[in-house]
């Protein structure tokens, strides 16, 4: 698969809230930045994170492949220090390969699941 | 309708929960990719899944028109495989004329509905 | 105000829910396209639905205005014909003069509220 | 740290609504327009609003920074005139360094939290 994408990328908004109405992982307050390397599909898809090649004709021409994914959960980070909840941040990526990053948050501080997702900003 | 768009793009973030509060397959958590082929149009409304065209004159010189459609739900996916509930995935796509995509999220795990969209990353 | 954004601008993703938990307006099910036009911002300001323009210094140089803006009520639209509900549909919109373009749905089928929104795809 | 960004950006949407079912300042309903300066990240990081500089490395040589980031807070906007609540606005920010512009909307009107947020629309 050819690489799409850009080598560097910044999320401007970034907020854990320290809070969730479960403790179930998948539902726990968090953030991610959702990283697809395009062109490392072939090897990335031999990790357990990826998932088979998939494509499909479309009426118009339309070829759909599933890509290699690198979900970077801003809660898990360590180093050099957690992100504090709570606190506004932002971050910014640079790759050595062409890549595309996803901004998503899931706040569960009611009983209820709130989403937020955009496209990150790229840059060449 | 000119055509608007670009022949390949890529949706970072995927995942469908696997748990539905409703059975409503309007309900049932699910991914889609909108893709808008908008010079197909004359061709594509007259599938069920299009509208007729609508020209709209605003103040400012404004057009707008209803494009042609084809609502790409994840969940429906069965070459080759279906896609994996609970798993996070990507997907790219080609095409041989400019289209227009966007993805969205429809998570309905607990008894609200929640809901998360955007633009994708398209490159010429 | 110098004039920002692109003439050509498409949603692929359309979709009015028939169904809504309120009769407020405000809240009741729909979708938007929001269209500024900064260039006209003086001229716009005058129309009930925009505001007076506001400059803000900000310590990295930052200015910030209040725009012009049309505010596109998908659920409003009557000619040639009114969106169908609980359909699929997308739209371009053509102007001549540079606009951007953001899509917002509000979906109240159930007794919350879900949003999503995202700046369109646009081109020169 | 490089800039990354540009230094015109617009957001088409704003829409503060009135109500809000908590009054802890965090669950208001409100609007944020969040500015990542990239550059100024080792100044910023003085400012109390800001996080250490984080670096790091993961399997596709990708680092990993947080950044340097201005939380504008819609609702609390004074000069010259507070944002009208429930009233359609829109926004231009210039910068005279390269910047980043994400939008979000929290609202509360009932019981529970949505959310939306798109990557605004930048410009040169």
């Amino acid at each position: 698969m050819d690489a799409i994408g850009r080598k560097r990328w910044a999320i401007a908004e970034g907020h854990i809230p320290s809070q969730s109405s479960f403790t179930d992982r998948a539902l726990i307050s968090h953030e991610t930045a959702c990283i697809l390397n395009a062109a490392a599909a072939s090897r990335t898809l031999r990790s357990p994170s990826s998932l088979p090649t998939a494509i499909r004709s479309a009426p118009t021409g339309l070829r759909y492949r599933r890509g290699a994914l690198l979900h970077l959960r801003f809660n898990d980070l360590t180093e050099p220090s957690p992100v504090p909840r709570d606190t506004d941040f932002s971050s910014v990526f640079e790759s050595d390969v062409p890549i595309v990053v996803q901004h998503t948050r899931l706040d569960s501080r009611h009983a209820e699941v709130s989403l937020l997702s955009t496209t990150a900003y790229g840059e060449s």
